[in-house]
């Protein structure tokens, strides 16, 4: 299988470069960024999109202003592509969805890549179902600008729409403003920022008697790699010509 | 629906009858122990087994010498059955699904009421797919005398199952016997006795930059209430007339 | 020592009855209840204040409505007193200074008597010194009513006074108001209520590398059994007239 | 103060010079190594120890095996000496203060120059006094080759000598070996090795009713900055030549 990665002077991009170029199976042949020229693992990085023409699949990291341009490009080529560009909303997915139509070539965005961020997701959703309450905690370094982080408040979400974990008995009163946390569709969440913390979050429910908590630690961007290679082995096969998450590929 | 209890006298059967009587849908008409008399919500406890004769569904709590003798019992009055009596090996359910045959009437075999411990347990065999190595930490009050927890070794199983979970990088060396736990199926097994605690399991797998823990922490026995309420309420329409464990009822 | 307990017949009070009566070296002479008669280990409660005449220590364990006086009515009797009832503000302990004057008797105001509490606050003002930020969690039953917990107030103060912990290298942006938790004294306190918990409180401290994270969990009443046996042996030695807190009994 | 750095080519000792470099009131005037060349914010690495002539204080980070002599050749310096190097037993502990005699110039010897370690230990100590029961779970990368980890078993000797949380109610029965843990004086050791971990440990300990647990977690070396700097900046100050850990330092 043929690899490209645009975006390869980045952080992610140059760390999923390295690991591909380590692989038995995959054969990274190409490397493109705007900005920035280098090498890695002995190949240059091209500032020519064009460079990435012939790659089987292409891995995509730039930034969210240049991420759709990029995409077209990449759809000229027929080749699959993986998105790990942040800000998918829904109007840009509609977008991806018509310019993708009915391939050949497939898409997948990746919201994403930690494997363990995706099933302490998916185990929340299922906790909310069984559990009266549920709430979240996100711990994060203290240079991270928003909260709460991303990942909880999509959590929330999916734990609201499975359909449960949020009556509370009683409603506390709160005699310091915030110290309920945010409510995020009817979901309390909690943000914690100081240094010596990477990523973390601790899902937590209770029902009387008893309380299940999920938590999630992230150590260092390493954590991504496994979700990375999973994405690149199977986009090709995977079953729509646009596809979001790692949740098909991980059969849960 | 109408209900009968039998060890009706003992803590769980007397918690169970309670809260039977508290609902709206279970009609509770008859306890039997027996060695102990007594009341519950105002009905009698019977030392004769025919009074629960006529039930619809009978929960079973009675001690594992004399369960078998009285599930064969059961079994004559047709009554649909959920045996919370532990000690069901594979020999004994053998000799239940002979009992059983065809039905009509039901029997519900459950290993653990809790549903927070059922999740936690799928849980682990979901992350034991995609973890390369897995340890679990059981803590429980020092009046415990059997160490590992029944619920710290079933874990243990089910992780070897999956199929992931166990391999170390390096062998360790212990300087002292013991630090690296018992090892059960290839998965190191931890447990802590102190006053204090209760029962609680932490279950932890690692990859490379990132960590996935799932916490059960059971406070008292009202957390068995619910599962066993599904399962009175379910046994009689379950697919088969023998069945295992609340897992089915609760679709994962 | 002969020890007697007013406010008998409330849970506190009743518990601590029971306590005194198993022990080798206190004499449980005199119970004393306003409000409830009834008896505890074969001691009648009465509702005459004089009962208590004659105690070496009277644990008092009334309402705040009526502790004060029954305080004035105890110094008469020259005993020494542990009390147990909450709100002693500034301006109580500065009329209950003047009521207890020189001695001889004594008066300890204990407003915590888990040991393990104390000592969480007590590791918490250590710890605030070392490191840069700190904040608290406090989790209780969501039948709680009052968020933050006193305890979790009384600690970010102690923290505060500390000198430390509370400074963020980056201000972070709140999307949803509350997630950031509470401000008390510059530090942090987020209260998570649900049911299956009792009462838990985690301080966790970061600075570059490290964090450093404290947790007290409260599983029932007898928690605070032993700090009350320490006040009631330590009151009539004790080195003042007047004084608050376990702390100084520990040593800490 | 003039300072300098013996050792100054491996990981703790090119960070230490790092961070000096980047103070102001520390003047980093001489790096040494014995083996490797180079140089740290634009100053050589001397393979001559008497490039460090001169420096008010030496951090000596050099291998067990040349610690002795160096110490030796600094001595002659009159040089205050703070010593980050692991392995000094009581043996060594001794020879060190017949060498140091009665100044001037001082030593300091940190076997943990995590101030949140020094802090964990200190409290362990503490609890040990108040609680039934304590146990150790320490938790590291799986690279680490041998269990339990020396802060581990320091922190067990540190529990024992404070005189409890030794007693466990009921012996349990290990059903399979190695479940309990390891017993270090007196106290239970659990060991955890698994990716995606890095050096934590939680102390915990249980009483009637409640737990009160003590948890460390290392991110990274910069844990360590602190300590050092704090150790270099008070060395030549302390009140005896030779002195042992950050304990004193700290006040603690």
């Amino acid at each position: 299988m043929k690899v490209g990665v645009s975006g390869a002077s980045g952080r992610m991009g140059s760390l999923a470069a390295k690991a591909f170029s380590e692989t038995d199976d995959l054969h990274l042949i190409a490397l493109y960024d705007r900005y920035m020229a280098g090498s890695i693992a002995g190949l240059s990085i091209s500032q020519d999109p064009e460079a990435l023409d012939g790659c089987d699949v292409i891995l995509e990291f730039s930034s969210p202003t240049s991420v759709m341009d990029h995409l077209a490009h990449w759809r000229q080529f027929g080749a699959n592509v993986v998105v790990g560009t942040s800000g998918f909303d829904a109007e840009r997915l509609a977008a991806l969805g018509e310019l993708w139509g009915n391939g050949p070539g497939n898409c997948l965005v990746v919201p994403n890549f930690s494997i363990g961020g995706v099933l302490m997701m998916k185990m929340a959703e299922m906790a909310a179902k069984y559990f009266k309450v549920g709430e979240i905690i996100e711990m994060h370094h203290d240079r991270k600008i928003d909260a709460p982080s991303g990942t909880a408040i999509a959590t929330a979400a999916r734990i609201a729409k499975a359909g449960g974990a949020q009556q509370r008995a009683v409603e506390s009163e709160e005699f310091h403003g915030g110290a309920l946390g945010a409510t995020i569709d009817g979901v309390s969440v909690h943000s914690i920022r100081m240094p010596g913390l990477l990523a973390h979050q601790v899902v937590m429910f209770g029902s009387e008697g008893e309380t299940l908590s999920l938590r999630h630690d992230t150590m260092d961007r390493n954590a991504f790699l496994p979700g990375i290679l999973l994405a690149v082995r199977s986009v090709s096969t995977q079953q729509a010509p646009l596809a979001v998450g790692l949740e098909s590929l991980l059969g849960i």
